[in-house]
């Protein structure tokens, strides 16, 4: 394989979401490189305060506050802005661009107000403007939007794009607490600024509606035409009532594009709580795109925090250095040796199992034996009255236990005498485990 | 702007799936020229029965069983292979190569068995081989994983990648049906093959989970490491079971890549019911990915079919393109005329509106009467007993009316006398219509 080609990333904007890309870029360069055959190279990280603990590990002398030089360093080939605002991010934006530097920004604001005029400079010097970070964090729907869906019309958005809202809303229906209390809590757990009107009031998801409806309708969708109501009037009363009708209430962005016209609404809205975005709980973020061909495709994930933001970006930066570095790509997932491979026997999950027992007394006794024999605990054991027949139904729900040994424990089930058919066991997958911890490989 | 680049498409396989490839590229020629700067051509489609109407409308010009010279013509540049199948489709997708010309392919069967062989053919001729449509028909998962998620190690993917196993599921889990009747249902709803062993066994599930594990860990995952089982040995009274217990069974893959190695199994889980992937009903799939930036994130749609397939196909025909034809992408998005935008009072919706009444006689006699006045049908009125107050929660739901209307007549009963605070009015959005008809713009 030929070596890697390197290029030079500089950030600007020191915060959360900045710290973030420093520390990803970091820990998984190794991995990047892999993937892309492109190796990114911190160059240098901007920003006018540099002393306050980012929680990062990052060597000082790539630290600085000449940002402007930073960006027209000519080892530095992509430049991302993570200082948010509208006014020195523009000047950041802007100065990229003109020394013919994509720029990536999760900046919502920014690209919803001055996109139109931004992406003239873009077009002017040649260089691009990455967004995916600008809506739904972590989730990909930029993506989705313009290259996996890009053989569709789209005739819908619905969007949950505000994490905070969704916090409040979750804390209001399932604890029953008032707008204000579950405000406060959402401020206690991170989720909402000390000021929290841009997300409260809707102008966040408006900013971000405005970019998904300018891309489902291939125009630029001014933030003015876009309906904006928050969540300050709900109260829990409406939260109750919903719920006995079937329904959650979200805040939802709402884009139609239709032949007559574009209409985009942020609002609450009452959703039907078995529809997947009525589960959308807490401070997740969720979107639905309907396509004329791919019909309803929903995207679901974190829409705010440090890595998830700092992932999207992190994919614009390796998507950015693939335009310019063009290489066909060969995903190293079919080439070389196969991984290493672990036996399903050390599959460690908990299980359902269900017999058809016999009904007479010391059968429970006998199936519950071969369990302990075999060192497996069961969590629950349900044998349900009213059932008319030689064999009843007799389900155990162990705790985690190892495939190998459920295995061994099932086949010597099965030769139990009294037993009827053949012993089923499943997998219990709770899907736990949101967390997973970075790792330099 | 300048001329689009054109370039030329070949489809190989005019079945259902290929047939939708054609209808797409031919209705949405414009469309994608219009997104990608690129113009696709189709050159000709090759199958060795032109006879048999496909439903769709097509140059019989086009059609040829000269699949061989299809691909060998110079103004092809990009082959589609919909054959399926391992054999014929082997053969297309190797004469492709050679020619240097990438290949998209929805075959899951053919990566997942001969993957590392094929990219190594393509890796030798710097041709690619694109595979979106291969795993969740119409849902973009494949791009997510490699861009969208291309800064994460990935941990863990959970994936329900079967319409048909999901839909006989789904019809044992809501009408109690036993599997028979189910596969039965199946057949006739056109979900399930005559022989459905490939679905019902585990294999096609098994296919895909070999293309998502071998993305994730970054080596090839073959088909022998696979644990499958598949659905036949669910029970009518299993389902029922797992509802009490709050779980819903699914045929799941379940990829786990550790430090200690890589484990994947295909087999029925339990699911948490108010999970996401507890509640994709039906024919639907959905992947959730689990990254160590990004969290969790879950794509979910339709995961076969006509067009989502061809979706799919088509989203890697105009990827191909733009890695041949380099062009910074400028999205129009963010270019030109604002689009025709649709004030709100046009707004066609159904709507909760809540007021705060006086509890004495006649005030919901006047605040219906608005409505009326209004022209604004009522679909329900829920005002609850036991409210200790001067003021009473009163709720109106209604049919569809236009927001124009609904606003005038809630100013006009925030003035009535004997309301307390502002009435509340929300949409609701039933998120009903899945099918948009295909259109030419």
């Amino acid at each position: 394989m030929s070596e890697p080609v390197e290029f030079g990333v500089a950030v600007i904007g020191f915060g959360t979401v900045g710290a973030g890309v420093v520390d990803l870029l970091t820990k998984h360069q190794d991995l990047l490189t892999e993937r892309a055959g492109l190796r990114p190279l911190l160059r240098g990280v901007g920003d006018l305060d540099l002393d306050r603990p980012r929680g990062v590990r990052v060597d000082r002398s790539l630290l600085t506050r000449d940002v402007e030089g930073l960006i027209r360093r000519p080892d530095v080939h992509i430049v991302v802005e993570t200082v948010g605002g509208t006014k020195a991010a523009r000047d950041i934006v802007l100065a990229a661009l003109r020394e013919r530097k994509p720029v990536v920004t999760a900046n919502k604001a920014l690209l919803a107000e001055q996109g139109p005029e931004l992406f003239q400079v873009a077009r002017d010097h040649g260089a691009g403007i990455y967004f995916e970070a600008s809506v739904a964090g972590g989730v990909p729907v930029i993506r989705a939007v313009r290259e996996g869906l890009v053989a569709n019309r789209i005739a819908r958005i619905y969007g949950i794009l505000n994490g905070t809202c969704n916090y409040i809303l979750t804390r209001m229906e399932e604890d029953g607490a008032t707008f204000d209390a579950a405000l406060q809590a959402a401020q206690q757990a991170g989720y909402a600024e000390t000021d929290p009107s841009l997300d409260v009031d809707g102008i966040d998801t408006a900013h971000k509606a405005v970019i998904l409806a300018s891309l489902a309708c291939g125009r630029p969708v001014p933030f003015s035409a876009v309906g904006v109501e928050g969540i300050r009037s709900v109260a829990t009363v409406d939260l109750e009532y919903a719920r006995t009708l079937g329904y959650s209430i979200k805040l939802m962005a709402v884009i139609r594009n239709d032949p007559g016209g574009v209409s985009v609404h942020v609002g609450p809205c009452l959703v039907p709580r078995y529809h997947l975005l009525g589960q959308v709980r807490a401070e997740y973020n969720a979107v639905l795109v309907r396509g004329d061909a791919a019909g309803d495709t929903v995207y679901c994930g974190r829409g705010a925090g440090r890595y998830p933001t700092a992932s999207a970006i992190v994919s614009d930066i390796m998507d950015a250095a693939r335009r310019r570095q063009y290489a066909e790509a060969h995903p190293d997932a079919f080439r070389g040796e196969p991984p290493k491979i672990r036996a399903d026997a050390y599959d460690r999950a908990r299980w359902y199992i269900r017999l058809m027992l016999m009904d007479r007394p010391g059968m429970l006794a006998r199936a519950a034996d071969v369990f302990g024999r075999h060192e497996i605990s069961l969590a629950s054991v349900v044998q349900r009255e009213g059932w008319h027949d030689t064999y009843v139904p007799v389900l155990f729900l162990t705790h985690p236990a190892m495939y190998g040994a459920v295995r061994r424990a099932v086949r010597e089930l099965a030769r139990l005498e009294g037993i009827g058919g053949l012993p089923v066991c499943f997998r219990i997958e709770d899907l736990a485990g949101d967390e997973v911890p970075l790792s330099s490989r």
